[in-house]
């Protein structure tokens, strides 16, 4: 971590910076957004905080408003021409008990991170045996409450797999561990509809209204392991990393396509 | 909260303890612990690190061993008679990502609160509209995932209804929100199996051993709302509160019944 600010005050030591009762620690009582700082701009920040927003209403969270967030975030970036911004948004800190206090203000963490090494743009997926449960009153947020995630991760170490797909307990293909999955199907491009779990990412949102631009047909349902197989092209979104080609799935294979491509250029040239 | 001790050291500012990139508060990766002394004794405290110890198994944390522990409640209750205790381990500061450090050490946070307001041991209860999601990796472990039950408990501010009892997404009974639930018919004790969602409480298990001690005939299986409306007893437990006689849940009621009053007795004389 290069910097951070917690509501509102640079942070000296971030090692003791967060209060024990912080329900975020707790019960994982919040939301996150990670951005991409990139030649000094914030990229599709008003999209991050319009989800923010959105999730903090779903949670019942007082969202602090575009203006504080936006004017925190320039402070985190000043001088710096690249990174990873990090937002942490938590209920604030509370007693003992799941029931939140009315009085308690969020808790506001906004910190600065190295960019991750590029580690390919064509990458190799595996399936993650961690299946996602279903619960549509959290899904599409990006909530804490991530052991899901974190134990999908933790079913590899071979730095050559980039990314883990992920199931639900149906069997449904939901996402990557930290991604969106999209597939090209004969001419039209399809993704997971996340109504049972799943991150709606920004990245994903993006994807959708370049693919709309280029007059790609694209939509989301229901999609299934099957659905990944048949697909002539895979890829893998998400806001830090943009979109990559999936080229290996276990014993599947794919090549870089040609709608992979187009939205690579359209998402380095317009958005 | 009275006092706190963090990794072994006794904590000053409760407000700046934890760090910006403790896994806990970044993805709930950890679990915690809610235990009740009372008269100067830990009640249950070996339960209690069994199942921390075989819940850090699961979700592949170290576990630091009874004798550390012990140590740091020894030290935290030292001097007070009454009172809740908290731990909360987290799989310790990581970097920005879901997989773990290897490197890391656990967080370890160890402190007191006050006893709760004893609130009535004949309680009335209400059903949740939230549901549980079904996730048999993470079921029974009281690990620091909880926005179900943080939003459970948002949906009413009635402080005559004590709990909430809580479903899974298939309809099934699963808990209370802070509660394992327990039901007599006939004359056999049933409670929910929890295969696919809700924590293993401590109590829990001691009721079952309590029940059995009495020649009460006890096992746990699926169980669903009807299973609720013909029970003769209705009675939910926890680790600070023990046994409490529900004795409504919207329009049902029941009287405190002989199964019920029979295990207080037993709880209050023999454990």
């Amino acid at each position: 971590m290069r910097a951070a600010i917690v509501n509102g005050e640079p942070i000296v030591d971030s090692s003791h910076a967060i209060a024990i009762g912080d329900r975020g620690l707790n019960y994982g009582d919040g939301l996150f957004e990670t951005m991409l700082l990139k030649d000094a701009a914030i990229r599709f920040m008003p999209q991050h905080l319009a989800r923010l927003s959105s999730s903090c209403s779903r949670l019942g969270m007082l969202y602090p408003g575009d203006a504080l967030l936006e004017a925190e975030l320039g402070a985190i970036v000043k001088g710096h021409r690249d990174g990873v911004i990090k937002i942490v948004m938590t209920r604030g800190v509370g007693g003992r008990g799941y029931r939140p206090d009315a009085q308690s203000a969020p808790t506001r963490i906004v910190a600065l991170y190295d960019t991750p090494d590029a580690n390919g743009m064509d990458i190799a997926v595996r399936w993650c045996e961690m299946r996602l449960a279903r619960n549509p009153a959290l899904a599409g947020m990006k909530h804490l409450n991530r052991l899901e995630q974190v134990l999908a991760q933790c079913e590899w170490s071979d730095g050559q797999i980039a990314e883990g797909f992920m199931l639900d307990y149906e069997g449904e293909l939901v996402c990557g561990t930290s991604s969106n999955v999209f597939l090209v199907r004969g001419q039209e491009l399809v993704t997971p509809d996340l109504r049972y779990c799943g991150v709606r990412g920004v990245m994903r949102g993006e994807v959708i209204r370049l693919a709309t631009q280029l007059g790609i047909s694209v939509h989301d349902e229901p999609l299934w392991p099957d659905d990944v197989a048949s697909a002539s092209e895979v890829f893998v979104t998400n806001a830090v990393r943009g979109i990559r080609a999936v080229v290996s799935l276990d014993s599947l294979t794919w090549s870089r396509g040609a709608v992979t491509q187009a939205l690579c250029e359209a998402l380095n040239t317009h958005a």
